[in-house]
């Protein structure tokens, strides 16, 4: 099994890639990567090469770069030669810390779309009181949603939630302004029709965002647009109030005391809850290879849980599968 | 001043509204309400009716009602009464801890849009951590945004924000799903053309959701689908993690002491903060006269602030200005 590795993407590249890439690679000895990058830069942090091929390139992509023109320009791009890899049969997936517009143009253009799925769909795990989770698509990867695309979303989030996260039967809901079945724009409503008429999927109904923590969907189908802003608005939220939770504990002067020491280790455990990144990678759902983007933050933790859930998704051959569904689909019509 | 109360409406009717307007009406001499509810309920609580009227009704609207069904057929509804008492000029604005959108539909109905206003908005005030707080509509009146309404949010948001909220240049900016000004879907990057070329505001440009709750911007104008998964997905995260906060307080064992007491007086700010029913209430912006909801779950501390707020909006006119605007825009269009 081969991961090609963008090492120069996010804002602590590449020495936190090349880290949490050591500890994967230590820990499943069915591992391989091939990582492009400066090796300048990349070649001292590789203390043991084993399993790691290292491919030269002095291009990279950056936030400031137009995704599309940069994909199609670039073509010696860390990124670019990732997907490029995928595309020749040298590697089975595609990890970067690097922007997620350029990933998609990289993961449509050169990896290419599952037959039948119109656009892929950017899904992270969130976390939930429970501490289960859930995942969510789309977070941003479409702004602009067709009913059709939601159901793929949610076809393609049931097998992952089987596949990788376990569950027999995933709870799917509709991300909606409301509970009730007509509710929503005339997009929601459309797609509510459909997943309520799809037999292979536990749909079931809309969940409003308020609701999203609690853990009562383990797939949330959403179109990128909503489901960005839901993504987002929790993320500030959450750590908005840690901010000022800290504030308030320092104040009281019993911060250092045990009952604090106590405290700060809860709070942490509370944050790092509801850190997205601890979560693994955002999956770019509906390409032909596993394409996993770690935020741009990300520290070696969260790369190497990244590079774990893609090692699962590999080895469970989950877009194989999701690939075949939508073959058969394609067949039945035909 | 009048202002049409419907007594009925909310999860602690009638007692928590009775509460909160005697506590309004000994603040404010000039204000006198007409106070629609079950006689039966609603007289003992009035231990002095000084300045107010009370108009026994038996009928009202609850969250079972399909709300312009209901709106249309209970013509004696406690709400109902309220509107109407607007529209036949014994009232300068209706308030109500009803469903929403009843609410929404007895404005439309009876209290009536104003010229040039194509669809009402719905506008809570939110927290930021400087304590002063934003504006944002629409956050669910209407489920499907086009760019004109949007365009109108943003002046009447302006409107409120300079006459209620005291700003002298409020900025106004766009929610959307990246801060460029090419982001968004046709809706937000054809509203972005609109706000950008609107000479009468301070148009800031896009904010994503991660950014609302720091102050960045005064007014923040949204299609009604995405502010409302924005505006829940806040409350949501914030309860949550509050609740997880408590949480690990108790844990620690610190509760009961000194700093542990003070800790609880801090979380307690903090919740109060978020807690969106006590920056007053929601209001219907677009309609003839101040339509304004209160949480279903307010006590009589937001129902008094939510009163207040109706007070100030009727003896600045806001709603008059708002109509003056939009009627010297038809002039100018002739």
């Amino acid at each position: 099994m081969k991961i090609a590795v963008d090492a120069m993407g996010g804002d602590h590249a590449p020495k936190v890639v090349i880290d949490g890439l050591l500890r994967a690679r230590d820990e499943y000895p069915d591992l391989e990567f091939i990582v492009y990058g400066d090796e300048a830069q990349v070649k001292p942090l590789i203390s043991d090469d084993t399993r790691i091929t290292l491919v030269h390139t002095n291009e990279q992509i950056d936030g400031n770069d137009e995704p599309v023109k940069a994909v199609r320009r670039k073509k010696q791009a860390s990124m670019v030669l990732s997907a490029q890899a995928v595309k020749n049969g040298e590697a089975d997936a595609v990890f970067s810390l690097g922007s997620t517009g350029a990933l998609l143009a990289a993961g449509l253009f050169i990896v290419g779309r599952i037959k039948g799925i119109d656009r892929p769909g950017l899904m992270p795990t969130l976390p939930t009181v429970d501490g289960k989770g859930f995942i969510m698509l789309d977070v941003g990867a479409n702004a602009e949603g067709k009913a059709q695309q939601l159901l793929n979303y949610a076809v393609m989030g049931d097998f992952y939630a089987r596949d990788l996260r376990g569950l027999k039967n995933p709870r799917v809901a509709l991300l909606n302004n409301g509970s009730e079945p007509h509710k929503g724009d005339t997009l929601h409503q459309e797609t509510y029709q459909l997943l309520e008429n799809l037999d292979s999927i536990n749909f079931i109904g809309n969940i409003e965002a308020d609701q999203l923590l609690k853990g009562v969907a383990d797939v949330v189908v959403t179109d990128g647009f909503t489901g960005n802003a839901a993504l987002k608005a929790i993320e500030g939220t959450a750590k908005t109030i840690l901010k000022l939770v800290k504030g308030a504990i320092y104040d009281t002067g019993i911060k250092g005391k045990l009952g604090g020491l106590l405290l700060k280790d809860g709070i942490k455990g509370i944050a790092s809850t509801f850190d997205v990144s601890s979560y693994g990678g955002a999956v770019l759902l509906g390409l032909k290879a596993p394409v996993v983007k770690a935020h741009g933050g990300a520290d070696a933790d969260a790369v190497y849980y990244t590079i774990k859930q893609i090692h699962e998704m590999v080895q469970n051959d989950t877009v194989g599968k999701v690939q075949s569904y939508f073959a058969r689909q394609d067949d039945d019509l035909a």
